[in-house]
């Protein structure tokens, strides 16, 4: 829905963001996720938001499968979150979190809580071999199977000249 | 970095946006982040972007605290990250998550690894009370401390009148 700026950008999260990146998107998501929400009346009171900005944006996530339309008319009408939009749930609640930490000076406004025991929820790095949280220090990042050769090449160029001028760089891609 | 747009949007997302939703911005993150770039030039080269708006963005990140600036020149500077910086990593990290299962069609460019055990790294929601790995259907929302009081009787009003067509929003920030 974002034009594709990031055609050389072979990367995950400038893919993401090609998506979901304009703002609107992403609080339009939050409200469905976190608020249930789903009336486009109840999206356009909640967002205060122009509703040609935000049919565009609705549109926009039903036509790359985040979320159904159902109903007739447009004030009547529901979009619901489809498995590829709910699976935003974690990037939207560490998004959060670093908000109540940074950007919150009177608190959380919206406090997460586990169902089952009541506690806080939080987002983590946590491994699927050993099952461990991950200290992000301890994060090894290597390219995968969608990196193409000619970015490989340039990205260990890349290595090479900066180990050249700073050894302290075990963090790189490498 | 962005202008307030969400002046009426009482959320960390939100505020978080504000601060880094700006594109190019998270890109650079990235890169910082999982890369270990810290230099001008790499960012520029890695990026690909006009020097004066990667000059703009690193500035911005600057005055809002993410980064440092060290060094002379504008080629040879670095940017380093900072605590508040480093703490966007899980964000970071689902946003990949999310395009690496949907937009990735060759397979992930970048894995990411444990590096004590070697295991795929994922993000989860986890609660800080009993431990365990949270269900996403499992979060309970609720007014924070930063939850203004006018937006708290609204969202009541919106509750109130969606409960009357639809009992199924358990999930509604209640």
């Amino acid at each position: 829905m974002l034009g594709n700026t990031y055609d050389t950008q072979v990367c995950s999260i400038a893919r993401t963001l090609e998506v979901v990146g304009e703002r609107w998107t992403l609080l339009i998501l939050r409200d469905a996720t976190f608020a249930g929400t789903s009336r486009y009346i109840e999206f356009q009171r909640r967002l205060g938001i122009a509703t040609n900005v935000l049919s565009d944006r609705l549109d926009g996530l039903v036509q790359q499968g985040l979320m159904v339309r159902r109903g007739g008319d447009r004030d009547g009408v529901d979009y619901d979150l489809t498995d590829k939009g709910r699976d935003l749930t974690t990037a939207l609640a560490a998004l959060t979190e670093w908000g109540d930490r940074y950007a919150a000076p009177d608190g959380p406004p919206i406090v997460y809580s586990h169902g089952t025991c009541g506690g806080a929820v939080r987002t983590a790095l946590v491994c699927s071999s050993c099952g461990k949280n991950v200290d992000r220090a301890d994060v090894h990042a290597a390219p995968g199977p969608g990196m193409p050769f000619e970015h490989l090449e340039r990205m260990k160029s890349f290595r090479r000249s900066s180990a050249r001028r700073d050894p302290q760089t075990s963090r790189q891609v490498s």
